[in-house]
């Protein structure tokens, strides 16, 4: 690391403060932190993957106020060598195999850079037309590696935006169903205590906030009951109960959430079934595709979306198994105006040149991103998407999906031999769900506790559990960037040795195998 | 810029993908980037600050479909300079006075780099037990830095955390509001339509959007009009009229929003005197300091906060004029429990060793950020505010508002000096809110709005307007890491130069000085 306190000191602090951003110094503090970064990278598999930090660790490592004078990035990075890496659970290591991946990427980062560098903030065209346009053009370029119908390009009659989360998505899409509907049945706000959502008990739990946050009462919210009989996805005759059900109590059926790729099981709600079902009662489908969306740009897993045509939108985020750096979610809609109709804002601060001189009818529409988000201010991260799909290329990122779930694939079959173990539902992506067998079922929950502990707290790897149907299950979801056969083999061993010994400790009869 | 084509060209795809984040091209091809930025930031005055692109012109430049193969970073950055550059609206250019600043610094960026070197997701204590920490501390430091009472720091009983933006934090206030109000009238959500939210017609119109988003009818919002006569800011006789009113009609009030530097003029609502009334009628208040918030870490501005102890809850965005890149924005709250209430959510895939295992009644009790913001995902955020005040200290981010401020004065007393001009609302931190005097009232608003497009259309600044008490005035935010006196010289020059050629054109007699 080369020694620049003295450029971060010395700044000559004259008339303005413009000696930052000085390219230079800039310049050699930014590689100084890419190097800082490499040798992360590089010795990554050095920490322990789980922080073996205590609460309250980094109190007793940092002063309790702000330093009143500049600190050099020498310090800076010295203290996140001694105080922040111990406190990291790391994301990136080829030994995680918990939650989903968030799998970053050079690509990833490089886009991160740009878009950061420039630092734009692209509320509407005029406040920086490439951050909307390279949006608009990036996102149907996923569209069509998706095989998406035109109905959801901008090139055809949709729209698509980028969001910082499913959640985000999951908001704006109840938020406009929300008040197409209450504008469908006249009488204002006081209708919102009818409208109902529909979704699996394995919808990701951001729904159920999300459903909530828009002011949908929790008691209206149906977690529709699925099971190891269709190895929990979402069963078209109990959504058709549940809705007939909820109409003649004088409900009104609002929104039905599909998922490709649960969080708990990888499992896929037949879209198709569930479109039509959605169609016929003038439901607003959503798919959340947020894992396992990022498969179906394969031929092979691309029949998972089959019935897409049906739906009303549906969510992607590159930043789980698309090699970009946090954050970035898409959302495709098939009726933008939804969206806005329910989103947007009349503001002069923001009036737009282009939208405003728009008087020609030739002219082209401009979009207004701010109309399509939670939020206004936005970053330009466009930029990393493109830099992402540009970079690996449309095979590159196949390559990419197939070669984690090749992975996955030797993981479950090393499983499979082992019949002290099995495998809890069948593969789907790169999620592999198993457990160790109990003697007696009642003791299943606390045996395979007791092996995640056993495994976290090695520091050798790092899984995530689930309660599928009142099983607990281990979950390992294959997908960082520089995990490899061999972290896959070591992480069998590992399983193995700490199944051995609490085994041996348990239950005698199984210590011999 | 080097020759990188290679390296990302010949990935070797053996049986991972685990090339990608090779130390070695990671940090050679980060470095080009880094090059490259450094090479923008010293360029950047030669770019029209605000873009000339016509909407649509990417499309013309971009294929439609993403690329098959592989495409090398030399080809991206290529494409940049030649596709990306034109279409933006330069944030960072010294010439850029438009909207609220969104400042960037060499530290800001550095912090990103650190964050998405990492790419970890912080969603809850365990998920990377640093990224909680850190974020708990460094905002303890900035509401030490403003003089908050205790009551909103960690330190004491309150709880702070880090939003991407300002809609993210008036979101889940409100939504804590509105729960613990439902909660209290009983009857559910039905109730949801009694509600009020009050704020000025001046608060920035992210309010009203989010109080819809969280389900309060459009009508039950309450714009309260300023005027002149209190430069903008809000008077306490308007709020306590109105909330006598709506409870004279059985309206619950929920909400008011009071902002300390508002978008349009930098108005500073009375927060001591709305406090009491708040108080008095058991509204939440939450203070909205997104912009002037920053400028309050110096004594002689820190009296706007006076009152903030009556206050639920105040955010503030270091992504504006904090030096810190996008997004950063400051939320805390007096009393995390109704946040936590309203916005967590419990799964199994979820559990946190330190949480389940917090038996004992003294071990430290961990935070779940999940549980305090819309999203579950979450980048690692706070180490880039703690990098920027970290390495520009208190003295140094002191001086940074300073410095802007004395520019602000420097500008505004050349406007005043020449009586062609006026200066619309009295200054108060670093916004100048001008318009060139029009000979009769009904010409102002065209005569501006020609003044604005002609600089704007210049390429040598950018600016923006805003309509204050039916007037259209010229904002003029100082506020890029940038701009140093010189920079608002050439402004002054530039609008002078413009102003004599439209009043030439519009009125001979204005045509001498």
């Amino acid at each position: 690391m080369g020694s620049f306190g003295l450029s971060a000191n010395n700044i000559t602090h004259g008339s303005s403060f413009s000696a930052d951003l000085e390219p230079k110094s800039f310049s050699d503090e930014s590689k100084a932190v890419i190097d800082f970064i490499a040798d992360y990278y590089k010795n990554i598999e050095k920490h322990p993957v789980q922080s073996k930090v205590e609460p309250g660790y980094l109190s007793a490592r940092l002063p309790d106020t702000a330093p009143h004078s500049p600190e050099s990035l020498d310090d800076i990075l010295k203290d996140v060598t001694d105080c922040i890496l111990p406190g990291l659970t790391h994301w990136q290591s080829p030994n995680f195999f918990g939650y989903f991946q968030a799998n970053a990427s050079t690509a990833g980062f490089l886009g991160e850079r740009l878009c950061s560098g420039f630092n734009v903030v692209g509320f509407n065209w005029l406040a920086s037309p490439v951050a909307t346009e390279l949006e608009s053009i990036v996102m149907d370029w996923m569209g069509k590696m998706l095989k998406l119908p035109s109905s959801f390009l901008f090139s055809g009659t949709g729209g698509v935006v980028l969001h910082g989360s499913t959640c985000e998505s999951l908001v704006c899409t109840l938020a406009a169903a929300r008040d197409k509907a209450l504008e469908k049945l006249g009488g204002g706000f006081d209708n919102i205590t009818k409208l109902i959502v529909y979704a699996s008990d394995q919808t990701h739990f951001a729904l159920q906030k999300s459903a909530k946050l828009i002011g949908i009462p929790p008691a209206n919210f149906r977690p529709l009951r699925t099971s190891f009989s269709t190895e929990f996805s979402l069963s078209p005759d109990t959504v058709r109960a549940a809705v007939e059900d909820d109409i003649k109590s004088g409900y009104v059926p609002l929104y039905l959430c599909a998922t490709v790729g649960t969080t708990g099981a990888g499992a896929v709600d037949p879209i198709e079934e569930l479109g039509k079902i959605a169609n016929e009662y003038k439901l607003w489908l959503h798919i959340d595709a947020a894992y396992a969306g990022s498969a179906c740009i394969c031929p092979e897993y691309r029949h998972y979306l089959n019935g897409v045509e049906l739906a009303d939108s549906i969510s992607l985020n590159p930043h789980k198994w698309f090699l970009t750096n946090m954050d970035c979610g898409c959302l495709w809609v098939k009726h933008p105006r939804f969206l806005v109709d329910s989103l947007s804002t009349k503001s002069d601060i923001m009036r737009n040149r282009s939208r405003a001189s728009n008087t020609s009818t030739n002219a082209a529409p401009v979009i207004d991103y701010k109309d399509w988000q939670i939020a206004l201010s936005r970053r330009f991260k466009a930029l990393k998407l493109w830099t992402v799909v540009r970079k690996h290329g449309y095979s590159g990122l196949m390559y990419h999906i197939r070669s984690d779930v090749s992975m996955a694939k030797r993981f479950e079959a090393m499983v499979a031999k082992d019949e002290r173990f099995e495998i809890v539902v069948p593969r789907k992506f790169a999620l592999v769900c198993f457990r160790l067998k109990p003697k007696r079922e009642s003791e299943g929950s606390e045996l395979n506790r007791k092996l995640v502990d056993a495994l976290n707290g090695s520091g050798r790897a790092f899984l995530t559990q689930a309660m599928l149907g009142g099983v607990y299950v281990i979950r390992c979801s294959i997908g960082t960037t520089l995990t490899q056969d061999r972290h896959v083999d070591d992480l069998w061993k590992l399983i193995q040795e700490k199944a051995d010994r609490l085994l041996s400790l348990q239950e005698p009869e199984h210590a011999s195998r």
